[in-house]
């Protein structure tokens, strides 16, 4: 058996099982941005209705070459609510990210919550390749022929063509365009606002680790963080977390110890490896460290306020005696299982219900977002290299990644000093609970292009719906991101007045 | 026979024998932009030595998609001189344009001139699809299939690769590089600052139209400009211009007219139709209007200095009694035959030796800008009409253009509001004798995107070599260039000290 401690590859296959990903590879840690459609099926479940009219528009499959095939068309899918609107205000557009963009808009409340002050329209537009705006159709992910068109350039471009075309059919040409994202959807949001500031005026990107590039960032910060997020909330809560993968992995030497996993673990079906139980319990810490709200809420899953805490309470709070590996499975059980719904967990083929993964196929292309695990994590440790990274992308999609691309493309290397005297107008909105924030920008670059920290804020916290139960910090950071906003359109329709 | 004042199509076709594009359709206007490979082998044949080392990079064919095709690779041609390079001084990269970057190079003396005062690093880097940077050698124009490649967003992401790999490669990451064009180069070089700034740090774009597409510019501004350089050396040489045209008109009735033009044009071979006669007429007056240089330069052709007015001296001195279109055609023959070694003149094949002409191409594709010529014009007039265009360039083709691509890649309405507040250190020259300078940018947008214009200067004559004939204004215009891109490198050295 392998040790934990082998080379990436593992963490690469490991991936792979938590989200059954047909395709065979993944996308290593990117894969734990929260799209993709297991979120968009628990949502079509729940039947919930959002307040928007679906639209579609005829998008150009490929807008950077000019064959015969890159003028097909498909219909990409966007929503609007106009009920605040009035012709000339702002129009807040959300530049999907990697899943359905229904699942966005219900979790992107902000917008709504602002539109008044602005009588603004709300727009999200879904990303090419996820949800319903498939190229392709059911052939979409067939390969690389047709997965090629799935990149963010290709993304900014449609939502170039969309905005513009809107606003057209709108006859509201001269309003001011606020791109809005969270998490990738935040990248994209700040990339749009770079390199198409004539059609957006300014970028809210909240969450948004544009540095989580190359060198740019410290390969270790991502489980650093997400450690230093249970540390913070116990430490013995930490050093359980830390010691268990050895249980875990000494029952791979009982002859009876995965039928023994398995029950103890209440699993649906045998489990067959004990990898599939330590990503399904490393999935669970990452994203309850990513999704540690101040409040109840239902991002990922149903979770209670500040879920880290609640887990590390589960954990700290077992009586004595119980080993390590019972009481991170307890805890665990908190992400899986809050609302208590479940008789038996899904260990191996939970991800069955998650459908498309885009995503692993844009973290095998374009976000190559190098991360290891060192010893001072929680996780057992693991080393990244971008040869081997690249053979295995090769193996899965038959296309190697361009992994210094999107700093090519976007920048990011002295950030500091490039965008000092270049750009305006973008909010970078962080919570250092959120692992993600680390790949950040964690310091105002500028007087307009700004940096907003929240100590307690978790992943793109500031753009959930405001509910009743909001800590005052929350509510402040909101309150300055309206005033900031609010300043740059005041000041774009004086700019208006005065150029006319 | 077809009146001259029938559609724009007509001038299309026209446009094609012009050039003698076997494609098939030509750029309508967009086909002055002096590149190609008629100059290409003007050079060769001139044996004219560049000081440059010339060098070959590995450029990915597509970097929007990521098919296995993407993937293939081409050598894309640049050119070096390090005689005065010292390691982290900036690099003057000049953005390639539509031909052979031998040329460009040879008709781009400023930036070595300047070069030693910078202690700089002097790169010509050839745009894909010209010269020898062939993606499919010699079926690169082949069709869609092979030309779809070609396009402006392609070759500025090659630039992006080319300037990082180089400057990793002489281990001076940290070189400011500033960004040089003339022409549609400049178009390229200012989109670069725009697109790449953590690339470059600042653009010189010289005579770049980039207000020539949609509506942003008046359509008739070109030709009006062409016509008020004549009108400007002489009333009355304009109006014999403006009137030959009916005398040519006249010609086609006569059965022995065309016989007769071809002997009085002194033609080599049998003119086969006026529209021959009109286009070698027509290009000889738009190029002297652009390359109204104030000294004797060979750029298009050799010229003397101030040709727009030894034009017209020489339809204003004809002896009493000579023919509008005799003075024409003698006008003319100064811009074919200055140097006097034409024993006769290649009306309809001329353009045989010109060779690619891959700007046909753009011009169906993405760089559509709208011309016409009304009756105030010295030229025949003609419309345009979008759905027309689209028609014959499907035809030529096999692809319909997107005429406001570029402005939706990279804005150019309201330009004046959108980088008012965003973007720095660019600077646009032009030349008002060149008619293209009526798309061009003419006013400062702020205090670091600057406006140089200069009433005598023609095309990019800012970035021609200095000669002992320079004008003064000439001398004080490209002091000004040197003065600001000193202080803005100034300034980029003092902000790096104090980023680290």
């Amino acid at each position: 058996m392998a040790s934990f401690s082998s080379s990436c590859l593992l963490l690469l296959v490991v991936f792979v099982f938590v989200f059954d990903i047909a395709i065979g590879i993944t996308a290593s840690i990117p894969s734990y941005f929260p799209g993709g459609a297991a979120l968009h099926s628990s949502l079509k479940k729940s039947g919930k209705k959002i307040p928007y009219e679906t639209h579609y528009f005829p998008q150009n499959l490929d807008h950077f070459t000019f064959q015969p095939r890159s003028y097909k068309i498909f219909n990409q899918k966007y929503l609007i609510n106009r009920k605040h609107w009035q012709k000339g205000a702002p129009i807040f557009v959300y530049t999907g990210n990697e899943g359905d963009i229904d699942w966005f808009a219900s979790n992107t409340g902000f917008l709504l919550d602002i539109a008044p002050k602005f009588h603004a329209l709300v727009v999200f537009i879904e990303h090419r390749f996820y949800g319903e705006s498939l190229p392709f159709g059911k052939h979409s992910y067939k390969s690389a022929k047709t997965l090629g068109y799935l990149n963010s350039q290709q993304a900014l471009a449609d939502y170039a063509l969309l905005i513009t075309s809107l606003k057209h059919n709108l006859s509201s040409d001269a309003s001011p365009v606020v791109v809005v994202g969270g998490s990738y959807g935040g990248m994209l949001a700040a990339w749009f606002r770079l390199k198409y500031p004539h059609i957006a005026m300014a970028a809210l990107a909240s969450s948004a680790p544009i540095l989580q590039f190359d060198d740019i960032t410290p390969w270790s910060s991502f489980y650093d963080a997400v450690s230093q997020d249970f540390k913070d909330a116990s430490l013995n809560c930490y050093q359980v977390i830390k010691a268990s993968w050895a249980e875990l992995e000494a029952i791979a030497a009982y002859k009876q110890g995965l039928v023994e996993l398995s029950r103890s673990f209440r699993a649906c079906k045998k489990v067959n490896s004990i990898y599939s139980a330590r990503d399904w319990l490393w999935e669970a810490f990452v994203y309850v460290a990513m999704v540690n709200y101040p409040t109840e809420a239902n991002f990922m899953k149903p979770l209670p306020a500040y879920p880290v805490k609640e887990m590390c309470k589960i954990i700290d709070g077992s009586p004595p005696g119980t080993t390590k590996l019972s009481r991170v499975f307890a805890a665990a059980s908190l992400y899986y299982n809050y609302s208590r719904g479940e008789k038996c967990f899904a260990i191996e083929n939970q991800a069955d219900e998650h459908g498309l993964h885009g995503w692993n196929w844009q973290a095998c292309t374009e976000m190559v977002m190098p991360m290891v695990v060192t010893k001072e994590s929680m996780f057992p440790p693991f080393s990244f290299s971008y040869e081997e990274y690249a053979d295995e992308c090769m193996k899965s999609y038959g296309v190697r990644p361009r992994p210094h691309w999107i700093t090519t493309q976007f920048g990011g290397t002295n950030i500091e000093q490039v965008l000092k005297r270049f750009g305006s107008n973008i909010i970078f909105s962080n919570g250092l609970q959120d692992p993600w924030s680390r790949g950040g920008v964690l310091k105002n670059i500028s007087t307009s292009i700004v940096a907003l920290v929240a100590d307690n804020g978790a992943h793109h916290t500031d753009l959930r719906g405001a509910v009743e139960e909001d800590p005052e910090w929350l509510i402040q950071q909101r309150k300055q991101e309206v005033e900031i906003l609010h300043n740059w359109i005041s000041q774009y329709y004086l700019d208006m007045k005065h150029s006319t």
